[in-house]
């Protein structure tokens, strides 16, 4: 079994296959949750999957599960997935990738005849993008519960078309219940979105936790007034206060080990060249994967605006309006396993944004296996990974799945 | 001669009468170039005049002239005057209190039969605000030869409508050459637009020096990247670096002597909350009256951003796209002179803004008559000066043309 690898070509030939299902110009892709396309894709990946002799089921929000048999079918299955919506000019492999990699891995599994300890099941999660329904991540924080599933389906893309009833529509509104699997790990293979691994030269990112985020709105309100006629010592110039609070974010960033820090959204009134601007608002987004940390940067940014504001004799409101605690991995270890068995170069990474497998971390062990981007690049046309990347990140899926279908047999045995 | 003085009511109940031309519900007006209000305040200011005893000419850009004759008309005539136009959410008080501190003078001398030495003259300029036309200033500067006369009235509004056309429409394209007054001296009464004399306490600004003004358009291209995933060591983050030029300018500022530096406009690409910004677009506006030191300004901005631009790796464009050389006002010593027999608390002030006298300094020596306004407001609706401060102005006014008056016949007598 320590052998067995997967079929690059075929991987490949897949992901270039489900590629041209809103394939665009530019060779990305724009295939929207709900869509004819979205029904496209998914039909194709049931028909990968039946052919694999795989059973399929689709739950109340359009999560497709499908599953290969094991040697125990009591026991608990081993899952895989992502999605396979994309952002409106997306790319070919965020989401897609990690659900062809379980579709190769079943390949794989069914052309070897190998019977798992445990059953195996190869996962769709429906509008992981967010970009025509809001949230993001809707059909695994539906699954998980983190989101009402009613309310979940009541939701209207910028058309008033309702998520549920798209999803009637192209066949996708299932009947069985979330959280009705019996899942005993969850893994999940995605591109890593950002530079690090290519950076390091690393062919696999083990992903050892979900970081946490919070986000902020700030609004600065200082004093509009003229550029020519307003002395230096008269003004409450609330461009400059806000300069110096996103010059304080990235300080901040680098007194914290992994803290990051983002501003990149931010509005000017009135937004005219010789008008010292009244009101500035802007957002904040700081991130780290250990939530001490975390609540120190959110301290850290209360007390310098506070301070500021003082200073300044501006009026500075601090939103917090969105935490995201870390989620850790618990089953990184399988991943760990897997690639240095298979003698992948590796580095331990974090995930950046957030994942489908973020929310599975909820009910189920859980692990992802990261691939590197080139230059780092994803929500683009150009995002792009070479066969042989997709290749490993699909080997290791493989042998994680198998190394935690035997953990789950041992352990009940 | 020396207790002469305005009528405090009259001129207010002026400034109120003239107000209702295109006053808007909180207070303002909305008043622009060339419209069929324009006409009705220009209507007005003729009928005041001519009812003083003045001729009207206008001349081929629509600013118009009012003469009131002199004991020798041969000689140079002392000339006042700003403008009727206002912002489209406009106040009371900027520009067109200058031309009525003008009407009341010409009153105060019609009434008391005083023959001055030289005549005077009360004039109104076309478009100083550059709200409907571009650029600001229109009038004046055509008078002067700054713009070509043509070009200017072919300038046309958002609708394509000519200002050439709009004049002759409301009966102000006269046919007087630009330059063809002979004036020995310029005086303008504004509002400062600005919080200087009201926070130091004094009546009347004398004004020295129109201050000179450098724009900038300053481009920061960096690396759109995702927040979430790219750490800090692999950023080119065009907000950070946009934010350490507008601290950096504020440092300037406070560095030179009544240095001034503001950056008004920002645009941020793609300015998406969770994307490092890749593109920021912003504005640098420098001022000081002092030539020299606003040369060292822009060396020291130049400088700033090149080192930022090594430092940080990204491509910063700075593009200094204009240049208002710093104006001296020759005629200011009337101003003061006046203010002085009248006994009003002053100070030496500097204009911030444009205004027709910087233009009209070009010409012939010139002088400009600031009174403090509330808050400093100004190009706002609620903008507002006491009956007390604008008389004290009127008042300076007057004893500043009749000193002028003397001043010239003096010298050619």
């Amino acid at each position: 079994m320590t052998d067995l690898r997967i079929n690059q070509q075929r991987l490949w030939d897949t992901l270039m296959e489900m590629g041209q299902i809103g394939g665009t110009e530019k060779g990305g892709c724009n295939r929207l949750a709900g869509t004819d396309l979205d029904k496209q894709a998914r039909d194709l990946f049931v028909s990968w999957c039946e052919a694999a002799g795989c059973d399929i089921t689709v739950d109340r929000i359009g999560n497709i599960f499908a599953r290969r048999p094991g040697l125990n079918n009591d026991l608990p299955s081993v899952a895989t997935g992502s999605h396979l919506d994309t952002q409106p000019t997306g790319g070919k492999f965020d989401g897609v990738f990690g659900v062809l990699a379980g579709v190769e891995v079943l390949r794989t599994l069914h052309e070897n005849n190998i019977q798992t300890p445990t059953p195996m099941e190869f996962t769709v999660w429906t509008n992981e993008e967010g970009s025509r329904f809001q949230p993001a991540m809707q059909g695994s924080g539906v699954y998980v519960g983190r989101f009402d599933l009613e309310e979940e389906l009541n939701k209207t893309d910028v058309d008033g078309i309702r998520l549920g009833d798209e999803l009637e529509r192209i066949g996708y509104l299932g009947d069985a219940e979330p959280r009705s699997r019996n899942f005993g790990a969850f893994f999940e293979t995605h591109i890593e979105q950002g530079p690090i691994l290519e950076d390091a030269e690393k062919s696999i990112g083990v992903v050892r936790l979900g970081q946490g985020i919070r986000w902020y709105n700030i609004d600065i309100q200082g004093r509009e007034s003229h550029s020519g006629t307003t002395p230096m010592y008269l003004r409450k110039d609330a461009m400059v206060a806000a300069s110096l609070v996103i010059a304080e974010l990235e300080k901040m960033a680098h007194r914290h080990e992994n803290g990051l820090a983002t501003t990149g959204f931010m509005q000017v009134y009135p937004n005219s060249r010789n008008t010292i601007p009244g009101h500035i608002r802007f957002s904040a987004d700081l991130r780290n994967p250990n939530p001490d940390v975390l609540t120190r940067m959110h301290e850290e940014l209360l007390a310098f605006c506070k301070q500021l504001s003082v200073d300044r004799g501006l009026e500075i409101k601090v939103d917090p309006f969105w935490y995201f605690a870390p989620v850790e991995f618990n089953a990184s270890d399988d991943v760990k396993a897997a690639t240095e068995k298979l003698g992948y170069s590796h580095m331990d990474i974090y995930a950046g944004a957030g994942h489908d497998a973020c929310y599975m971390a909820d009910l189920v062990p859980s692990g992802m296996i990261f691939t590197p981007c080139k230059d780092g690049i994803s929500h683009n046309e150009v995002e792009y990974s070479t066969p042989e990347q997709c290749a490993a990140g699909a080997n290791v899926l493989l042998h994680t799945m198998l190394e935690a279908s035997e953990r789950i047999a041992g352990q009940t045995s």
